[in-house]
């Protein structure tokens, strides 16, 4: 893509994203952007998070095709609403903004968090502001531990990584979360790890004391 | 990004992806796309196919940093070359021909098969033509079974879906395969699908033979 397109579409989502955080700032709301690969986890991460927060939530869920996540977020009990990208590999701020327009802005303003599930990409979610608090990079102990070091732009940006799918490590022989570690030491400018497993509920506290940390901070 | 620049982005690589196709045919050289998530196995399957095939091989690897998978390629004995995109979500036509200009090209010419590795994501290489014989999918049960449903359009285009990690099955009890499978037949055209595991080698034989179909029918 040619330079000038692509600086003046972020400049319009910088605008956008703005926007989005002065109107998550008015209603109180703490928005976080949830990033990842296909099957990192992200969802089962959010259905382990409903089952652990008092607090109101709301999300979206960004996807190709299909609600599906949007519709196992509804089953957990947070209002969610699916934003399918067609063949764009990535939220953007005008995206969300739309959501927010419909249906699920009432219950995002009611919310404590609003978690934006993003596309399941390592690449092209990290550049695009979403008016969130944080951002949080979920990645897979199935993943490698060397990650990090192949896909750095999105782990500078990250405020937070949680390393999910814990519970598998005894089944991958090439797996060292001492290297993840290590790995995550290079790309990030201030490393912050969280190691969890949705399944076995390992790990999810802290996460829960992460996300109250910023909304007392907000 | 405007529909038009798009456009004129996805002419320029298709006529040199045709340029490359009459490159690999000159030199009877039968080039796979291989796709698929970071952390999917992709180089894991590659160095698992040189323990089995006798035929001389030559491979690129697309990262966005690092050469580590082509490192991890010719400690296998395949001559291979890093690709590293910045911030690129997939290769396309120019970075392989560029590839081929540089020392790789000779190692490419007196090849039976040449793997172009894509960047890790099941998104943006989907609509990527890179002069390849066939485009494969590698997506691990790690994923998820749902994964064809939400990401459509890379299985739409694909000639192959390899399912790797099988050995981790047993340890996911949210796993179908059939689900899986059936998820698949909705939407990619002529469904086919191998089911491999890089670390006990089962699967690989299939694997071989597809890669030799298609060198036959070339």
């Amino acid at each position: 893509v040619p330079v000038d397109v692509h600086t003046r579409l972020l400049d319009h989502n910088d605008h956008q994203a703005a926007h989005l955080r002065e109107h998550f700032a008015r209603h109180g709301v703490t928005a976080i952007n949830l990033m990842g690969s296909p099957g990192a986890g992200k969802t089962a991460l959010l259905e382990a998070t409903a089952r652990r927060l008092d607090e109101r939530l709301a999300a979206v869920s960004g996807d190709l095709a299909t609600d599906r996540d949007a519709e196992r977020l509804r089953a957990a009990g947070i209002p969610s609403w699916a934003i399918t990208t067609g063949s764009a590999c990535h939220l953007d701020a005008d995206m969300v903004h739309d959501a927010l327009h419909g249906a699920l802005g009432e219950a995002v303003r009611g919310a404590a968090f609003f978690f934006i599930e993003n596309v399941g990409n390592l690449v092209c979610p990290a550049i695009y502001d979403l008016g969130q608090r944080a951002n949080v990079v979920a990645v897979s102990v199935t993943e490698g531990d060397d990650k990090p070091l192949k896909y750095p732009v999105i782990f500078a940006r990250a405020d937070l990584v949680l390393l999910t799918k814990t519970d598998l490590v005894p089944h991958l022989p090439g797996w060292s979360t001492e290297r993840f570690r290590d790995a995550l030491g290079h790309v990030m400018p201030e490393p912050r790890l969280i190691e969890v497993s949705a399944l076995t509920g390992a790990g999810i506290d802290g996460w829960v004391e992460a996300l109250r940390g910023w909304r007392g901070a907000a």
